[in-house]
């Protein structure tokens, strides 16, 4: 990853931010001072005489320029969750990932756009305007953490950290043709990270490849997610089995644009071509996810928000989209969301006995089922009929926030318009290290890349 | 504990329940023959010539006749859970604390009167009839476990298996006279024992002594109770620092009859004269108690009965009460439900925190403010207001089920129209050896013992 020197990767970051921002609105808040200082130091441990005490390189991430969503704790520098309500907000603590990411070395560009309080699929933020999608600007880059896959795919950052309740990792990376990790729950600290729906947040990367995923992973995780080595590059050396793939029945295939569909099964045989096997796999519960995760979800946040004093304080300081659902949240009853609790579990052993009964390393899905929608647009026409873009957006992603399993979704193609597609490795609780090896191979295997035309 | 052999022991039980169980209505169900047979068993076992394999002293519960609330399964017999819904419900495996007790050769003699689905404290049951107190038949034995308290205390067996999810242990226990323990949460399992409410239930032991509750405890735990010998007389022997015992200034003594008042008083006095001290301890949360524990049971059990296909199905087969609180039960809506779940932990963490500052070994509290109500009393004069006797006897109870921690009531003497008085040691996370044995130095120096006038 480094082949420029600390101070000089983050003055070219800070260009490209002074440049491409203003038309992509990746950012909240540019850290460029604080930047630039962390590089020199940086700079100064890394070039420093070899022995020197407290110096020396710090690993993989050490003077990279990254990223944070906006909903991370930042000391000292403000952390407005994309919310009016806390558009004043300074942390007087780090959250756990941005202390890891410290002792790691990274250099902290800024803080990036997100749907409101993550609690939306299309950083179409009312108060600190529209996060763009490099691709197309006219179009959602998803969400919630939009800003984070706007910065990577347009190269305004080298990798960043995001948060996932529903989707909110993979849906932006998989619209924008970057790489997004949702680590096992857990796997990540969630402390000093602004909560969606506590028992189903993950935070994670948004990277540029899967290796860059693996390292910052590896920097962030409460837990070794490499066990066997220092550096990820070992992870994938290793040889791996021929992969086998689990290909759901349920849910992910029945609504899907004819393009997605397309792209989705070239990339299937270009793993097949790779020794991956095929299989299909029945999870009937899978049906019972987009009703499971909503009720859920409703509630949980609704209850933080109540929690926190914002709601209904405030609630004329929310965006319209986020009131609505945060209203939803007062009207569910305890036993909704204790029934979804119950089918959650059942939900979970059904999948993790069917993916051992398959004998798979990983389900492989579209990660959206359509491409990045136009910025505003609420309903997608998909078989004949309308749908609402953001149902369409969440539902491949909730079967793995329920699970609390990881997931991992990588660029596999372009529709006919140009448009990123995303393909979505889930696999078991800790199971990052398998799909990102999964996942390299196939990345290895097409190293052509193109670029936003920006 | 042992001094007659099983069978004799067993038949003098079974002889027992023939004659008064018709006037207390202790057991739902007498298991005569397999009581005979097992004792018959562990006579065999028991009296054997030494060495022969299988057979030998399998530790102090081996042939004691005891009894189980009937919420508890119990393979191949039937288990009503006090209602009209399971009255013919035979489970086809035994719960786990069963399972133990089997091991541990204790003979079953039958499965004790409840209230209803284990949601009240009165045990005035309208499908099986109302359990009475030994004491006054005219009164209620406290509930739920209300069958198992009654048997014990009128001699109808030697120690009872029971439930508490906000005193069902404690408050009978309280009102007849006995010792009820209710464990840690999750000390004890609850694998086969039809729930109240999942996350406040405990199933634990009522008993004669706290020698006898240790006893049972040591058998049906699923971590050991005891580490320092096998058998519980060990942990009493050991030399106990003298206790020191905490006074909250919320809550507990608010609300109380002078009859109770004046016991629990004298009680304390003589916990002093053993080398006591009591020091008063603030836990300013314990008023939030009541509500959190109403939100958190209601919502629980009331999505148990829908789970379990019972309510509202079968609406017309609950009793009023039961109906009642399941009907409360869906009109709680799930950011209450997680504001109570909020409101616990900080709870604990307080009640935690003051105990640990004021460095007390348990906090003593009368376990009930009134002694025994009249069968069909819905209301109790205390303070010249009218208070739903319900509450008044869950309001000491509750708080230890929502902190999940150990609570042993013992009895500490008799009002002045002779009914029996409890006092409520509440302790820490797996604090039951403490608890009992500062019970058992008190219990030791106070051997006078009344029996019910039967």
């Amino acid at each position: 990853m480094r082949k420029l020197a600390p101070v000089e990767l983050t003055k070219l970051m800070l260009a490209r931010i002074e440049q491409l921002n203003p038309k992509l609105n990746a950012y909240i808040t540019v850290t460029t001072e604080l930047a630039l200082a962390q590089a020199k130091k940086a700079e100064s441990e890394l070039f420093a005489p070899r022995g020197r005490k407290g110096l020396g390189d710090r690993g993989p991430l050490h003077g990279i320029p990254i990223s944070l969503k906006d909903n991370i704790y930042t000391k000292g520098i403000r952390t407005t969750a994309g919310s009016r309500i806390l558009k004043d907000f300074i942390p007087q603590h780090d959250a756990q990932v941005v202390v890891l990411l410290r002792e790691a070395g990274a250099v902290l560009l800024g803080k990036t756009n997100m749907h409101e309080f993550a609690y939306g699929v299309t950083t179409n933020n009312p108060h600190y305007g529209p996060a763009r999608n490099p691709w197309d600007p006219a179009r959602i880059p998803g969400g919630s953490s939009g800003g984070s896959a706007a910065a990577v795919a347009a190269g305004l950052c080298y990798g960043s950290i995001g948060t996932d309740t529903g989707g909110s990792i993979r849906i932006p990376a998989s619209l924008c043709g970057i790489v997004g990790l949702k680590p096992t729950r857990g796997h990540v600290s969630d402390s000093g990270v602004i909560p969606l729906s506590p028992t189903l947040d993950s935070t994670g990367p948004l990277a540029r490849s899967t290796r860059d995923a693996a390292i910052i992973l590896r920097a962030i995780a409460q837990t070794p997610s490499f066990p066997f080595g220092s550096w990820p590059a070992q992870a994938f050396s290793a040889k791996l089995p021929k992969p086998r793939l689990g290909l759901p029945e349920e849910l992910f295939f029945k609504l899907l644009s004819d393009d997605i569909g397309n792209v989705f099964d070239a990339a299937i045989r270009d793993f097949s071509k790779l020794g991956a096997t095929t299989r299909k796999i029945s999870i009937p519960l899978l049906n019972e996810t987009e009703e499971d995760g909503n009720q859920i979800t409703w509630a949980e946040a609704t209850h933080y928000h109540q929690q926190a004093g914002h709601f209904p304080r405030r609630t004329a300081d929310y965006g319209e989209d986020v009131r609505a659902r945060l209203e939803m949240g007062t009207k569910v009853f305890a036993t909704s969301y204790l029934q979804s609790l119950y089918l959650r579990v059942r939900f979970i052993h059904q999948l993790l006995f069917a993916m051992d009964e398959a004998g798979v390393n990983a389900l492989a899905v579209p990660t959206t089922p359509i491409s990045a929608p136009v910025i505003g647009e609420e309903t997608t026409v998909l078989a004949r009929e309308e749908h609402p873009t953001r149902a369409l957006l969440l539902r491949n992603n909730r079967p793995a926030n329920l699970a609390g399993i990881s997931a991992l979704s990588i660029p596999c193609g372009f529709t006919q318009s140009g448009l990123p597609v995303g393909l979505q490795l889930i696999g078991r609780h800790t199971g990052e290290q398998t799909l990102l090896r999964i996942a390299h191979a196939y990345e290895r295997a097409h190293p052509e890349q193109r670029r936003p035309p920006l």
